[in-house]
């Protein structure tokens, strides 16, 4: 994959995974126009890379992402609310596009997970905290609106636990983020973090490629495709997907007992 | 605010917060009709209400709501066929009214909460129970149903443990209820009931006023929207809101380092 | 109930309830089309049998089931991809109309609950596993998608955790099971894992047949229709089963202090 240049981001391909850090330690990775710009653009090339399986977000200097810049909002009449809609949107829209990009998304998350990192966490297909991650919706304190990311958050964490959240601000850390069903897993320390991570991916390698775009598809349009038309286009790929190449050498590999392809 | 005269709800206002007590010991607060319709009006005035932020919703004398009067119930041939169903569809748009309102709803539950009962703490945004808490759905133990909290209970807890619990008539405390993520705390005595009220009370009035009720109003939009329309609402309002009196202050406040206006 | 003549289940009624044992223990009972075919006959039988009001699905031989029989789909470019999508097609029209059944559906979930096995315990009303239950979705690593399956397991568990299970495949037991919201209960031995059965079905029936189906549809409609829609037709429901002879026994014996019929 050749990668684009960036100036917030760093990025690094490590086998079949893109590394995605957030990097304006300064402000906490907090998310300005440039990073949305720049990770909506890596997204867009992400899109034809099928020999990139999986995508790993993290945040530089041991903190995720603080969210939006408090500052500039503050100075935000000057800029005026054109500015302030379209960015927010654009925030939006690359949620909606990490969302269906058609790797697996892992999101690694230490130090400030909030508002907007909130938000980023909320679209990831596995998500791994630390125990000391600081979770929390602070917009409202700042008379501000948790507003691209409310549809995320509640769909993540169900209504009920998205609405205590956004309407008291409540900070929470790793182990609470997995009983409340926004992450997968706590690890209490850096090195255990790091196993989690290459524990994860060497379970997505054993997947087979297409197979998993697939699948990852098929399951982001159960949320929206009435169950009888779902169920006949999801028919009509099985049958394809059996007799494809991976299906045949997956198969295959299991009656020999032997790894497929794809897993070595 | 001005106050109604009611006969079966207690009304009190505390700072910017209103509690309203369930107040029919004798059959523990069972809604009647009178209760429904009292309850219909009070939420019809809070509407307007703006200076108060948070509903406190609690039954007198240990109990919560222990749902529907069976009694009249055993007398429903004589009553007639429409007086029931105008009554139970009474309690629904009582319920629809609850889950709308702009202020954060709060119910705290002790003793029964069951059936009607059960789908009112189903409405609310923070839900705090005592662990001695008795929940359940005994609808259908009475050969009849859970015909207008059904829809509630689903949403709030989710099908596969909706279905469980009503088709078994099964009965838990507050523990088991914070676990089902029916409750968001369950206490093990009364003053920690009371201490959680207190804080979660603080953190809501750390909120900004129009902020909280926007960012609610938002999320329940989550569940009948399609997500890049909302998204677009959802970016509109978050302009219009950094610079708003609240936006500006709250930003303001962050910088400076001190607690915005609504806060103190 | 007259029960149909089948081949790769054991069929039994015991008081009120029907067993349906999957039994092709050499393949850990995974689905055949045969299979497929019997459970929808049996099924469409019970559609009528209101006498019938529990149906418990567990599998031969310390198995539930094992998904689809891979040394078939190895196989599968000689039996054709038309093949593979009738019958694939026709297990989700077999989880359908287990969704759809009248009765309480109860899965035991023992040993392998792999793929399509995994699909049909996600269509159960109350899911009792064993600690010692083998769970997961191991379609990618074979090249092979969980078609029919995928919008099943996300309603169950949510899409949070479906991505992370489909896209990993992950391998977990029963008490992970409920933790995912998968299962209702896991019990560490036998002993307990039949006590947990007697006691659903003691449960059960304490609960009015016709009640019980007809909140089931009402809770299933939730998920699906409009919220005032629902609650009008809910209210109807409500007025008519309230005057039923299931509702004057069951309110009536509630005031006499006795239990109803059905419960006796």
């Amino acid at each position: 994959m050749k990668l684009p240049s960036t100036t917030t981001l760093l990025l690094e391909v490590c086998d079949f995974s893109l590394r995605i850090t957030l990097n304006r330690p300064a402000s906490r990775n907090a998310m300005s126009l440039e990073m949305v710009t720049e990770l909506r653009e890596v997204f867009s090339l992400l899109r034809q890379q099928t020999a990139i399986r999986a995508v790993v977000i993290r945040g530089a200097d041991g903190h995720f992402c603080a969210g939006g810049d408090i500052k500039d909002m503050a100075a935000a009449r000057s800029v005026g609310v054109n500015a302030y809609r379209e960015l927010n949107r654009a925030f939006g829209s690359m949620l909606e596009e990490a969302q269906q990009l058609p790797q697996v998304v892992i999101a690694v998350l230490e130090g400030a997970v909030l508002g907007g990192g909130f938000g980023l966490a909320c679209v990831s297909d596995i998500a791994i905290a630390s125990h000391a991650a600081k979770f929390g919706l602070p917009e409202t304190t700042l008379g501000i609106l948790p507003a691209q990311i409310a549809p995320f958050v509640a769909k993540r964490i169900g209504l009920t636990q998205a609405r205590r959240l956004a309407l008291t601000a409540a900070r929470f850390g790793g182990e609470e983020a997995v009983s409340l069903g926004l992450v997968h897993f706590s690890e209490p320390d850096n090195a255990a973090l790091e196993q989690r991570l290459a524990t994860t991916l060497a379970n997505i390698q054993r997947c087979a490629p297409a197979a998993n775009a697939a699948t990852k598809a098929l399951l982001l349009r159960t949320e929206q495709e009435p169950l009888g038309e779902l169920l006949d286009a999801a028919a009509e790929q099985f049958a394809e997907t059996v007799v494809s190449a991976e299906g045949a050498e997956g198969t295959l590999a299991f009656v020999q007992k032997r790894a497929p392809s794809w897993a070595q």
